[in-house]
């Protein structure tokens, strides 16, 4: 039997890695694996039967697809998969895997890291270090505020679930509106978002990046928030219209941002949102624990070994939605 | 019936902010106050019957207690009592009571805090947006991680409930060894800390300052902790050994630390703890959520309403123990 052939997306500076990872090992016998470079992709995708992106940061699927003649599944190493969602992609037979589950718990550790930042005015305790000043606040208190968490997806439940160990209120946003959902409880229309931004403390984008969520978060949801309100962007920069939200900011339209991803990444050093003192910016890494490579590798190997046996695959993309349908 | 006199301690920036609390109208209409500052003060504790002592940072007390002739209860607005334990008020017949209650979750709240802060590197992401330097680093998870709270008073259940609520291992470290307590499971006895304390990530100080707890941490303390834990101090500055403490995080004994209390505060100007790269440094605030100055007159007008009623006061301080003893 002719084994398949993986061709695996993956930087210079990744290879190594991944041909050293234990859990490629087993894939490395059982595949013709082609490690290559966004220069090689299209190379590569000749006559593979399976595109592994461990690079999930490129954008150089589309370009390549050209070179597709047989591939009949495409697994990438990240939970959105905007960067291969282009109509030659979706309009084919070709099945799309995620990393769904991977970064939820993480990313909950971070949201509620930077909500309690703003809440204790910890940035500001690091600002008044710097000049070593003692300068007692009062700082508000996070139980009973209010969070909305826009995206109802695996990410945006575990967000609900650790907001609310905490005693906050939590409810959600999501495509349809529904009640008692065991995590958010109530869920709200994202269509109708600016009717729900008002009653909220905190905002968070965790919502995938699709053509009903791009701009999502623009010039009317920022004025429909309270001005005392937070929001956090942990999903994909082009849910914002970053102008709007930095216009926002410098008006007192809400109090501050945590921003962990960017329409334009690595974020521009002229933006200005680098230097607003109420905002928190980090480097599209709020999901990234020790151990988060291993980990996604491990989630490829365990869906290549059944796609070999011919077991039904897991985190299979809905390519219409966007995304991987919640079994709720 | 003769009015009671009862005096108050607070600092001249206080004083308006009292006399025109809700809470303190009923106690001016049923006694004759005497607003005081430290000046003051031991005039205003001849013939006074009740002290409350609202300015809690107030090391007044024990120079002006000679005046004290007919005093028969002394309330702090704090929930440690150390600034009133001194002999002559230790062997009297005056009762002392505290704020207990009022700063646990919002401590609770600071704690998680900083323990993100130091998983998830904010702080370092602060340090690298004042220069707009985009630079990718992996970061901790907190679930699993272990934390020994030491102090079993109800600030440090606060914190043990907080902590586990977000899948941290959390034990106990006080006065007597048990199993099976509601928040903490393990509780370890303080006087064999250095035994326990190299199993745990997180070290939170936060027990009573007293004659067993003065120096509780020092080089042996430290020395017993993994080089990559943190240590937090919400408790009293005098529990740990500074200069111990200096050493250890300079020469990587420990691996952090996060100090709301200090045993000189303010922190003086040319304290090392302002300038070292692991440590966040706070103005003694971790407790003062926005509000807790009016929840402070509340508690003590609580306690003045049971006082003239004759019924039992509220956080009676055991004053051999030097604090309120647990209901557990």
């Amino acid at each position: 039997m002719e084994k398949p052939v993986l061709a695996v997306l993956c930087g210079d500076d990744q290879a190594r890695d991944l041909t050293e990872s234990p859990a490629m090992q087993p894939i490395e016998s059982a595949a013709v694996v082609r490690y290559t470079g966004e220069a090689g992709l299209a190379d590569a995708l000749r006559d593979a039967d399976v595109l592994f992106v461990y690079d999930f940061l490129s954008r150089a699927v589309p370009d390549a697809w050209h070179a597709v003649n047989r591939l009949r599944w495409l697994h990438i190493a990240s939970a959105g998969v905007d960067p291969v969602m282009f109509p030659g992609m979706r309009d084919s037979d070709v099945v799309l895997t995620n990393s769904r589950g991977v970064f939820d718990d993480s990313i909950a550790e971070y949201v509620l890291g930077v909500v309690l930042t703003f809440a204790k005015d910890l940035h500001g305790s690091l600002d008044l270090q710097r000049e070593s000043r003692w300068q007692h606040r009062e700082t508000e208190r996070i139980a009973g505020r209010s969070v909305l968490v826009v995206g109802t997806g695996p990410i945006g439940r575990a967000i609900a679930r650790m907001l609310r160990a905490v005693g906050m209120r939590v409810a959600g946003a999501g495509r349809r509106a529904r009640s008692g959902d065991p995590d958010f409880g109530e869920v709200h229309a994202s269509d109708r978002l600016v009717d729900h931004l008002p009653a909220y403390d905190y905002v968070v984008a965790v919502a995938p990046l699709t053509e009903q969520t791009k701009g999502l978060f623009d010039a009317a949801a920022f004025a429909a928030m309270k001005p005392s309100a937070r929001f956090v962007n942990v999903g994909r920069g082009e849910l914002v219209v970053t102008g709007d939200l930095v216009q926002a900011l410098r008006t007192g339209g809400i109090a501050g941002a945590a921003l962990d991803v960017f329409d334009t990444e690595p974020l521009p050093m002229d933006s200005p949102l680098w230097t607003m003192k109420n905002v928190l910016v980090s480097p599209h890494m709020s999901g990234d624990f020790i151990g988060w490579r291993d980990t996604l590798v491990e989630v490829f190997a365990d869906n290549f070994h059944r796609w070999q046996t011919g077991a039904p695959l897991r985190n299979v993309v809905d390519k219409q939605l966007g995304y991987v349908p919640s079994d709720r």
